[in-house]
């Protein structure tokens, strides 16, 4: 049976035009079906800049009200029956879909997905799992801006979502789960951090102690676990510094003659390194912990990254990763 | 009269020899004396190498006892009342000297200067104010790791410090006041943010709202408030990006032949960029609230760094930093 996505055409900083571009590619690439959430006439007219291109893939399903990035998620989706998030959710909610993808307001979806697909049994609050590049090649952060504040509880079972996740989608047999503080030792970080190390200490996960923050990009940990709030700004403030690196070294490189022959070489390298460093470009990130299927895009994502969160959302799906974690927590 | 600025010879990861360097390189430089307090033997084969130079300008002070980076503080302070930093922190109470700086366990400063100085009447809790480079300039960031877990009375005093500081230390007339936080709108983040959030907006500060992490590096704010947890793990994840932003650049330089060329021209413009961004090579933060001067170096600090920090330290004492903030306090 092909897989059905529910995109959130609506969501994002460029939608629904870079939306639809990279369902449009989506569906010439992948053996899927998309069912694409939003206003119908202004999804009619971006799908017309296509020629109606892989129309036998894609199903416009008409949704009138969006959330805007502003807006409190909450009372939006309250006022608004007819979001696009809403709707989108909705279909995965009736088994119409099997997974929900969103480059819009991500509080919003992380509220929608959560009311009508409920948590998987035994585990409190959902995560964001962000994968990103380090110098060994890729590590998974959780939770990047689902839950805000969390109890040690929540954060032992984000160790343990992080680990199933890590294991079925980047194939890390017995991933190393490290606890993000200020410093290696049990003792150092916040009362939340002590409690959590100490309860971790006594599963049966790979725990290897605190991380520090300059050790995200070494690779030491496979599983970076945090809270929301934490999680959030430490994957921001990388992004905000890969977009300075390329700002201060253009102006460094400027600086010199020899250096600007350097420029000209390095700019392709540059560019490669940047598309290593963004989490932008990678696609998508799921909210474990969620009964049902729902990814989370950037908002600054392009058509290539929309391209690519459809492929990881049809991908968990085919893993059946909801069933595979809440297996994980009946045994334990 | 000339400042004494007490410097704990026994902290920082190639401690005492770093600092012993950076010690005589600050004594050749500056108009000012130096209190070295540590191991007396040590101390003397370190400046033996140095072949005695500037022993007109050093002063040897013994201490026994050293707190090791992987000590927990408040015991390892209790069990030695001869550790350099306490004793070093007490040349500052009794006015021997001017100032404190360390490179050392940053837990042990925070706790000694604390014990031994007190706070300025009005501030409950010291915040490490770290100057780092932003694309416009530099900015400040309070607390970068003294105070873990704050209540918004304590973040809203970080801000007015803040203010004090950027004022006096980086001439910047009407500091724009940003609180780190998950996203710009005020209703954005966890409870603490939101709480003093409002609190920052009845305030006669020049409070811009909510600053998201990926703004660190824009310059949007010149001083940027959070606790001391979020603090220290946004400036090490920029610490740790700006180290893998070396290898992977390197890697991808060595991609390509034209790439290769183009490595050796921009060799030096990424140092000159690497300095511009390490906040190691800015010398010291100083921790802000306290009623004495102490400064906390980074440990991985170079000599040149150790330089830097006395001579910042040297500076905070001349511009009365202590009584500066303090008569903020009074005044409001």
């Amino acid at each position: 049976m092909t897989p059905v996505i529910a995109v959130d055409a609506m969501g994002g900083d460029r939608a629904p035009a870079v939306v639809v571009d990279g369902v449009v590619q989506a569906a010439g690439r992948l053996d899927i079906e998309i069912a694409l959430v939003g206003r119908r006439a202004d999804l009619e007219a971006e799908l017309a800049r296509h020629g109606h291109a892989r129309l036998d893939r894609i199903r416009l399903i008409d949704a009138g009200d969006v959330v805007a990035m502003h807006e409190a998620p909450l009372a939006a989706l309250r006022r608004k029956p007819h979001a696009s998030i809403r709707v989108a959710a909705e279909l995965v909610r009736t088994r119409a879909a099997s997974a929900l993808f969103s480059a819009g307001h991500s509080g919003a979806t992380v509220l929608a997905a959560h009311g009508a697909l409920g948590m998987i049994a035994g585990i409190d609050r959902p995560a964001l799992a962000v994968i990103y590049p380090t110098h060994q090649g890729a590590a998974l952060l959780l939770d990047a801006g689902a839950s805000l504040e969390c109890r040690p509880d929540h954060l032992v079972q984000f160790a343990r979502m992080g680990t199933t996740y890590a294991r079925v989608a980047m194939e890390i047999e017995r991933p190393r789960v490290g606890l993000l503080s200020i410093g290696e030792e049990a003792g150092k970080g916040t009362g939340l951090i002590r409690d959590t190390h100490a309860r971790l200490a006594e599963t049966s996960l790979n725990f290897i102690g605190n991380l520090e923050a300059r050790d995200l990009f070494t690779g030491r940990a496979d599983v970076v676990v945090c809270d929301g709030f934490t999680g959030n700004i430490a994957l921001k403030v990388g992004e905000g510094l890969v977009d300075a690196v390329g700002r201060m070294l253009a102006d460094e490189l400027g600086a010199a003659v020899t250096s600007q022959i350097g420029a000209r070489l390095t700019r392709h390298a540059f560019e490669r390194f940047r598309q290593r460093v963004d989490y932008a470009e990678y696609g998508a990130a799921p909210l474990l912990g969620l009964a049902g299927l729902a990814l989370v895009g950037h908002g600054r994502s392009s058509a290539r990254a929309i391209e690519n969160g459809i492929a990881m959302a049809a991908q968990l799906a085919a893993d059946r990763m909801v069933e595979r974690v809440s297996a994980d927590f009946c045994a334990a």
